[in-house]
């Protein structure tokens, strides 16, 4: 590619990011140049930030393009009316932030170059404030050598990498009979119950929320059963659906973990009264082994359509299959969406080059945040219908790297709100965590600020205003108190939407980061042994035989 | 008092702790005593739970008055009859775990006496688990400090200890008046929309939602907002109540929080819209300051009902006072049971001696963990229903004594339903954490697990069980798992009910032991200076004056 640009052309950029050294410029799509810092002012500059803000417009004068193709060095001294005298201390306090982080395209050097690209990734890594002491890009060698064996299927528990290549190999007929079932289930029933616990409900739980939002109005109500032993759990949701039409999706692979097979046990007995068992066996779905277990047998016998969790995929992944599907499907989401989502994340997260894969970005600065003395990783939003999604990461990491008396401990809040119980201790407490910060840039809805006479509350001033644009103010200020106040590192994940594609899509990420970083520690990623010791000891207190 | 037992004598009791060294017995309320491991068995004794098991009731011989007054030696071996031989594998395996730790009375010599009391705690704390290196006894002197200069008020943030008398100084006008408008809400509304944040949500929702249990179809639905910025949560709470019957309960000391302030803008103008200004003001309770701040003269402008937050009681603990009371009564729980509760907790917790205060008990294991290393208290409970204890419990202690880089970050799971995700970490994962489990020993729920003929699903040896004995087992099983398995501490905390009264005694229990474990970090447990920051600098990219 030819170098279009020519020593003393002046040329419009956007500052896109600062260093002691100098501030970085975008020009271009595919150029940028950099203002040393001896090329910014007439006087001595102490402080970059005192003359150029994030984000600001500038016209600078090309002094040199011997560096190569698109990497220019810039000046604004060179240029009389550029040259830049020292800010106000309000100007210089407000560019610590700046102006909107969201969708902020940065140029650190210790920032691979994909995030400079125009075209954002899907999931962008902003790395920004993530206060990392080491630069990314050497881990390289070790990503290549990792992203091989997750490739090439030689690492430990390679029998359960059936996620990896998923989005081309799941069974097209199933995925229709899902959609169909899905349709069904909203005719038949005012709540469908789903049955099932950790993996076998989590990831749904996660997509459902997450998309459709809180208090959303549809028709069908989904309620989360087998999750528990907490009898009154159990009984209260029994009373509640006396008189509701049901319909239940009971998952479990194996059909014996005891709190989905009792609940399933109360559930059908409570069907079959209420329906009859011709009836009833209509109105339940079970997903679950092709051939082995206690629940396909059963399934069989009583005539239930049956949908298959694959031998390859564990619990905490199988969201993208019919674990997830149906009920998903059910509440009315878009899962063809979702499907495309997870396929370009498979296609574009498939790279063994830290340059151009944001999944192992993040999965690199997991194990750089350890390395700094973190031992939690708190998952923080700012929307509330993405509770669960941080739940559902919680298992995905949690159960993938805690073994070996390892791993990152996965915790999570929700800001604003938690601002106001646990902020304190994350900004002040304790230095042991560091936060990942993952933000939707478009909400599902948003509303503006009415004007209000007499300003009694004295909030016009956010009059106009969109909700949104204010919940942004509050994640820039506590991203600032938190980083700058703190000394917290931050690792901001945006994504563009909440919708089916973008949770696809997601999860895939989170899956290919995982991978990568709990490899990273010598640990298999995709068992699960510690889960296995209460059951073995629950099993003898109960007298199993 | 005078020993009733006599040397040569022949007692029945109960083991009720195992040592390295020996065994204690319970003899009567009054009397215990020990068998030390040389009067176990005439065959070598290398571990004692190989002979005799906690709960198990034996027969022993007294050799020794001597020690005092109801401390007696014992021996087995000294009664041919009652010498033990080595137990079979199974039944020592067993042992590790009592029959039911619920409820247990343990008398090691690392626990307090009030333990061994016949009359157990309002809330009762295990510490057989714990896992400890030290004496709590060794912390007395500390402890009775402390006690003083809580009680003498000469501490860090004194002047906001309202809360410690809180029950004997209350305004019963004001509490009989909260009676009125909670049933006068329960007339108007479907919806009783609870509009605050942090303390001024929390308590209200962990009470709420831990007294009424999980889907309570009460009469009166319960929607909290006002407690943050998310445009898509704040939008469609607002449709869902659109065509509903509400009243709302706003809830703000200084009435510029500005999540707060907001939300109730929204609601003014809908509820304005809907029924107009006078029979909307009719619907709209605020609790708030006597005189300052910006919700007292609105709501003396518009004619709200207007229940006082008092200057002395921080919002971590404001869930006894009018900002708790209102909407728990409103859902109609008996709040004078709580108070009572709160009172009980008072007097009885009002003691310098830790063989007399649970409450300090728990105050000073926190310590003791952290300074055996561990940096995250994980707060567990076996009921869905206490999520929201969990979060209040999380403000209030993150929020205490989360600060100068100090401070136990306080994290939550839910189990049975969590150990399928977070399960796994907690029991293998780094060793940052110690568990403290919350066990409500009585469900407001319970059911049998029936019987179904071919017992397909092989849960036939279960039929008959209750689903809370179940859940024991779960928690039993657990136990054992990540204490021996995985060397997790675990701190015991039984409370009978999970009604109001103890509700009452639980928060107060936990007030207590935080202000006495956070004095013991030289913190002062009542400011929250980190949460300005974010405020400050949201403020000025919101552009306010």
């Amino acid at each position: 590619m030819k170098n279009i640009y020519k020593n003393g052309q002046i040329v419009e950029g956007v500052i896109t990011g600062i260093q002691p050294y100098g501030a970085f410029v975008s020009i271009d799509e595919n150029t940028t140049g950099l203002i040393h810092i001896s090329e910014i002012s007439d006087d001595f500059v102490r402080d970059i930030r005192q003359y150029v803000a994030q984000g600001e417009q500038i016209i600078a004068k090309i002094i040199d393009v011997s560096d190569g193709p698109n990497q220019l060095r810039l000046s604004l001294k060179a240029l009389n009316y550029s040259s830049r005298k020292i800010r106000e201390d309000k100007e210089h306090k407000r560019s610590l932030v700046p102006e909107s982080v969201l969708g902020f395209k940065s140029l650190d050097v210790k920032m691979p170059q994909w995030v400079a690209k125009k075209e954002r990734p899907m999931v962008n890594v902003n790395l920004k404030h993530a206060l990392l002491e080491n630069d990314v890009m050497s881990y390289q060698d070790e990503v290549t050598r990792i992203h091989e064996m997750i490739h090439n299927k030689t690492g430990k528990g390679n029998d359960f990498l059936g996620w990896l290549d998923w989005a081309d190999r799941y069974d097209k007929d199933e995925f229709d009979r899902i959609k169909v079932c899905a349709k069904r289930i909203r005719e038949q029933a005012d709540v469908l119950l789903v049955c099932g616990i950790g993996g076998s409900y989590l990831g749904a739980r996660a997509a459902i929320e997450m998309i459709q939002g809180p208090y959303a109005q549809d028709d069908l109500e989904i309620i989360y059963i087998g999750n528990t032993f907490s009898s009154t759990s159990i009984v209260r949701i029994l009373n509640y659906i006396k008189d509701k039409e049901v319909a239940c999706n009971v998952i479990s692979k194996s059909g014996t973990t005891t709190e989905t097979a009792l609940a399933f046990r109360l559930i059908r007995e409570f069907m079959e009264n209420k329906y009859g068992v011709d009836e009833a066996s209509k109105r339940i779905y079970a997903t679950t082994d092709a051939k082995n277990g206690l629940l396909k047998p059963l399934a069989d016998q009583k005539g239930y359509e049956t949908f298959v969790i694959p031998d390859d995929i564990g619990g905490r992944f199988s969201v993208i299959t019919p674990v997830g599907l149906l009920p998903i499907a059910a509440a009315g989401i878009d899962i063809d969406a979702m499907m495309r989502g997870v396929k370009d994340a498979t296609f574009e997260l498939n790279n063994a080059s830290l340059e151009a894969n944001p999944a192992y970005v993040y999965a690199v600065v997991r194990r750089m945040m350890e390395a700094q003395g973190k031992d939690v990783e708190m998952f923080v939003s700012y929307e509330s219908h993405l509770v669960f999604l941080a739940e559902w990461w919680k298992q995905l990491f949690g159960e993938s790297e805690g073994k070996e008396g390892k791993g990152l401990l996965p915790a999570s809040v929700n800001f604003s709100t938690d601002l106001h119980s646990m902020g304190q201790f994350v900004q002040d407490g304790k230095k042991v965590l560091f936060e990942t910060v993952v933000l939707v840039d478009n909400p599902i809805e948003d509303a503006e600020v009415p004007f209000v006479d007499g300003d009694i509350d004295q909030l016009n001033y956010l009059s106009g205003k969109s909700l949104n644009w204010i919940n942004q103010k509050a994640f820039e200020g506590t991203l600032e108190a938190h980083e700058v106040t703190g000394n917290v590192p931050n690792v901001i994940l945006n994504i563009e939407k909440a919708d089916a594609y973008n949770f696809g899509y997601l999860v895939y990420f989170f899956f290919k980061s995982l991978a990568m970083s709990v490899y990273m520690l010598d640990v298999n990623p995709f068992d699960q042994p510690g889960v296995e010791v209460y059951k073995k000891n629950m099993f003898k207190l109960l007298g199993k035989k």
